[in-house]
């Protein structure tokens, strides 16, 4: 058997051993969950969601523990991952309270004769494949919305967050939820191309990029149904007339959540030339308060960066002579302190993928149309945000932006009644809302003539 | 220069020979549509729209020249012909006045400072790569949509109705719609592949499910939007208490229009085994009665099959030792003579391409379980039909059917307001209601806060 080992990024200290599937249990897996389907995809909407109601009440149960195990694993504060366990409970609650009326079956009048039904059925087993920065939250927000559209569910946990992976399960497993309607696949690049691969009828994936690229060529075979979220690199644009003070306040929980390891975290800022040396004083200020360590100590803002990948990449970046540091730069180990870059308008590298840490570039402009026609050269387009007092201007702004979420004032996060998803490389399908929802079903019309 | 050549199926006469677009060529009309994208997509939504209400116009000033064009290089029947153009007239009319409302900004309050606003934009460049058997219709359902939401389009019509691509050329100039906003390429799969490996954002294929597969794998590199619909095997199911002249009435234009050259013809049918012979011997009376010939004579209503290829495939189905012949199986040159073939239960082949003609085959069956695990597993999930007095049975059946469109008393076939596409290999994404709309756009989620 081939082992994934676990790793305590703060301490680099192995925390855990776990046995990979082969191909002989993923078939096996699959095979139970074909035999659920058929009882959990005829089960009625209202009993799934009723016997799911338990998976967040025994979340919120083990609240100290999973969040001490997210922190210990991924390395975020804990304040925050004690935080992101109320996000999760309350966003499932939100979904187990509002899919009946999402998925209330409508009658369109075709003629006296004739009324066509649109009715929403489960497509099959799912795939969901996510990466490790949000081990316990994005996971759950694919698997609870499938399952409550009548799916059966594997789930796949990144090799770096094996361990919350597991604490999934066990969720699920406490929450009366069995290997026929919901498995763990443990493993690597290995066992996610062997699921990707098989027969299974839809994918759900978060992650890199190139992943989803691989992910999107082998679905062509049986047309399947996808969903992916391929990150991000988040725009700020802090226009003249900005609240300097709000959006500075915005900007560091912006871009240090999750020690700057999350999707939608503000990694290049672009600020008017009038405002900026003023914008970036206010903010070294701010930035001197964060604490820096351990994460499970209950006072530290910023712990350290999960991968040794990571962490060579943001050293590239910082050492890029088209760079100059304007705040912080140095690693402690694995936690680097928060860091800004400044760097010309025109010479802002858009990278594709991802660079995960607690890290801003920030340029100044004096045209807005330059900032925008160059942001949106990005091959990314998850989230952007633009701030103004003038909300008229601002969604002016928002429009042009090629980015799936724009915040005005604000970051661009997710709602939960609001589609979720990327433009461009970001990815494809969305998620929450409605129309989100629907993505997990097949859609039927039914044409009736009494 | 390449070229391609239109024939008439009815006598095989070359009726057009048309230049093929080079590669170069393609490239140049990428760069216009990229150019006219800026214009287009920022024109307000009610200006497009008025601009594109003469496209409905024209066609129906032109309604006779275009119905006899359809059905010299395809086949159809003239007076079929004729109605498919009130047909698409309607459709395009619906989609223009319906789309104001469907795009209809939605804001939705998050708490007392934050509203969402959800905004459906257009998403760029979307090519529309279509088969020969609509030739008129079903391109026009895509590019009108396509051209409603912003975005600027590329077709490219088959090659087996390159005649009729063109008018709608000739019709999208006559209506003021330029070559920045909508361009035609001419040629085969040559042509269909170079188009599909460019950079183009979105493409809205119907075809079949080899061609579909191809552009679902190259499209992998810029995660490219896809809208695909790739045929069906249409199944009927007529249960014990059918109206069984009802039936035969709607078997017979299900399965004999368009010469059962339409993806959502019938092609298989299930009886039950009670009122199956009066069914066969009521239906071979109805059948007698239609003329074969001309597609130009308005009494004809059943023409040519277009291709050799078809013909030779239904003369393999027609000689297939587990079929008996029950009624027809005569070709007259390039006309099949409506056929019925009767099937034991268990060996209905379940053929992924579809076969287009005027054949259909008969099973009858004793338990309806067995046919409706039968008809699951195939790879194809386009129309079905359950045909019975008991509403609420037909209901329950269709529910436990994997296909898109069901009718119950009705054959599956599209309306307006309501989703269409497939299932399984039959698809993925749907066109028509507001569902269908959003496809081609590009939905943003702006956060506002006050």
């Amino acid at each position: 058997m081939k082992y994934i080992k676990s790793y305590n990024p703060f301490n680099n200290k192995i925390i855990g051993k776990l046995g990979c599937d082969s191909k002989i249990d993923i078939d096996k897996k699959i095979k139970k969950l074909r035999k659920g389907f058929v009882y959990w995809s005829q089960l009625e909407l209202s009993k799934r969601i009723s016997l799911l109601r338990s998976v967040p009440r025994k979340i919120l149960e083990k609240k100290e523990e999973i969040a001490k195990l997210i922190s210990l694993e991924i390395g975020r504060p804990i304040k925050e991952s004690l935080i992101s366990i109320d996000m999760i409970v309350s966003r499932l609650n939100f979904f187990l309270n509002n899919s009946e009326k999402y998925f209330k079956e409508e009658k369109i009048k075709i003629d006296e004769k004739t009324t066509n039904h649109i009715i929403f059925e489960p497509i099959g087993a799912v795939g969901v494949i996510t990466g490790w920065n949000y081990p316990i939250n994005i996971p759950l927000w694919s698997i609870i919305p499938a399952l409550i559209c009548g799916n059966v569910v594997m789930f796949k946990p990144s090799e770096l967050s094996p361990l919350c992976g597991l604490k999934i399960k066990e969720i699920m497993r406490s929450a009366g939820i069995d290997e026929n309607i919901f498995s763990l696949v443990m493993g690597g690049s290995e066992q996610g191309n062997y699921i990707t691969k098989s027969n299974i009828d839809m994918i759900s994936f978060t992650g890199s990029y190139n992943v989803g690229k691989k992910i999107y060529q082998v679905s062509s075979t049986n047309i399947r149904k996808l969903i992916l979220e391929l990150g991000g690199n988040d725009v700020m644009l802090v226009l003249q007339d900005a609240d300097a003070k709000y959006a500075i306040k915005n900007l560091i929980m912006g871009f240090t959540k999750n020690s700057g390891q999350a999707c939608n975290n503000v990694r290049k800022v672009f600020i008017h030339k009038k405002i900026r040396n003023d914008f970036i004083n206010d903010l070294k200020e701010e930035i001197k308060k964060l604490e820096m360590g351990d994460p499970l100590n209950p006072n530290i803002k910023i712990g350290p960066l999960k991968t040794q990948k990571q962490i060579k990449k943001v050293k590239e970046l910082i050492s890029n002579k088209n760079y100059k540091l304007v705040y912080g730069g140095e690693f402690k180990k694995n936690i680097l302190e928060p860091t800004i870059l400044s760097v010309n308008l025109k010479r802002v590298i858009s990278l594709r993928e991802e660079y995960l840490a607690p890290l801003i570039t920030i340029s100044e402009f004096n045209d807005i149309n330059d900032v925008i026609s160059i942001v949106n050269s990005y091959e990314t387009g998850l989230t952007a945000s633009v701030w103004t007092k003038n909300i008229k201007k601002g969604k002016d702004v928002a429009k042009r932006l090629d980015y799936f979420t724009v915040g005005i004032n604000k970051i661009g996060g997710s709602s939960d009644q609001c589609p979720w998803g990327g433009r461009k490389k970001s990815g494809l399908g969305f998620i929450f809302s409605k129309m989100g929802f629907i993505q997990f079903t097949n859609v039927k019309n039914i044409r009736i003539v009494k």
